[in-house]
């Protein structure tokens, strides 16, 4: 089995996680991460263009072959819902336009895969991180929940389950 | 004063509407109308794939210099609003991408601009399009909802009002 380079995506408007990691089998190499920070004021679509060329950046540098995307769970307003999945939908897009295989996790699932349960707290999945991953160094919340997607995806795209083309 | 190319968009997931006219001054021409049905099933990545593919044909083939864009009406639960938001993102940044300007409007600032007020129903909206472009065959009503959006754009963009770069 080779090396497989996996990109992990916390999607948002104001703030995209994003963390990158390669897995050969169970094991698991931290590689880099970060957050996608599009300006926070001005028309939509410049602020959806700035995401998308955060995104498409990453994805040049460190060219993964396989992308996990954590499910947005919506629990505010429509208005709120809406917002988020223009973020959501703008990624989706580039992931798919790089020609990267897509799997898409809501969060109960990450945190089964990292922790173990799915009610894990945030401290439990960021101490499993850097269990799992001692060489990384989230800068950001989302940056951390973008490396736990990383891992759910290895476990997951791996044994082929819930990985969509 | 020239004459400027407009892209109206009723943006959707299943079906996104667009209607491209001339306009010069107040005078209004059709120039073309249709829909873009993505695949209604399989991975969400793929069908925004699709779609932004759909609309980049559009805006390849037409060349417009400037888009209208309906602002959406979220009235379901948040599930709906965080899909329609994935499309209609993917739109916006395709626009946005392409180089356009854009201009965004809610359906009453359509309808206003396009009957004369913001509580004409549906066949009222029609009748006008018909009236303004009286070439004009749209395909479907979301093609119809993009052309009045269009129009909409075109007095609005004309006056300088409410574009957003």
């Amino acid at each position: 089995m080779g090396t497989l380079r996996i990109l992990g995506i916390d999607p948002g408007l104001r703030h995209m996680g994003w963390g990158v990691i390669d897995a050969e089998g169970s094991r698991l190499r931290y590689v880099a991460s970060g957050t996608v920070d599009p300006p926070q004021k001005g028309a939509m679509a410049q602020r959806l263009l700035a995401l998308a060329g955060g995104l498409e950046d990453v994805i040049g540098r460190y060219g993964p072959s396989s992308a996990g995307v954590e499910e947005t769970f919506v629990n505010e307003g429509a208005r709120s819902a809406l917002q988020l999945g223009q973020a959501r939908g703008v990624c989706l897009m580039v992931l798919a336009s790089s020609g990267l295989v897509i799997g898409e996790y809501a969060a109960t699932v990450v945190k089964k895969s990292v922790v173990g349960t799915g009610r894990a707290d945030k401290r439990q999945v960021q101490a499993m991180i850097r269990h799992l991953l001692p060489q990384a160094a989230p800068d950001s919340a989302d940056a951390a929940d973008a490396l736990a997607v990383a891992i759910c995806h290895a476990s997951h795209a791996q044994t082929g389950a819930r990985v969509q083309a």
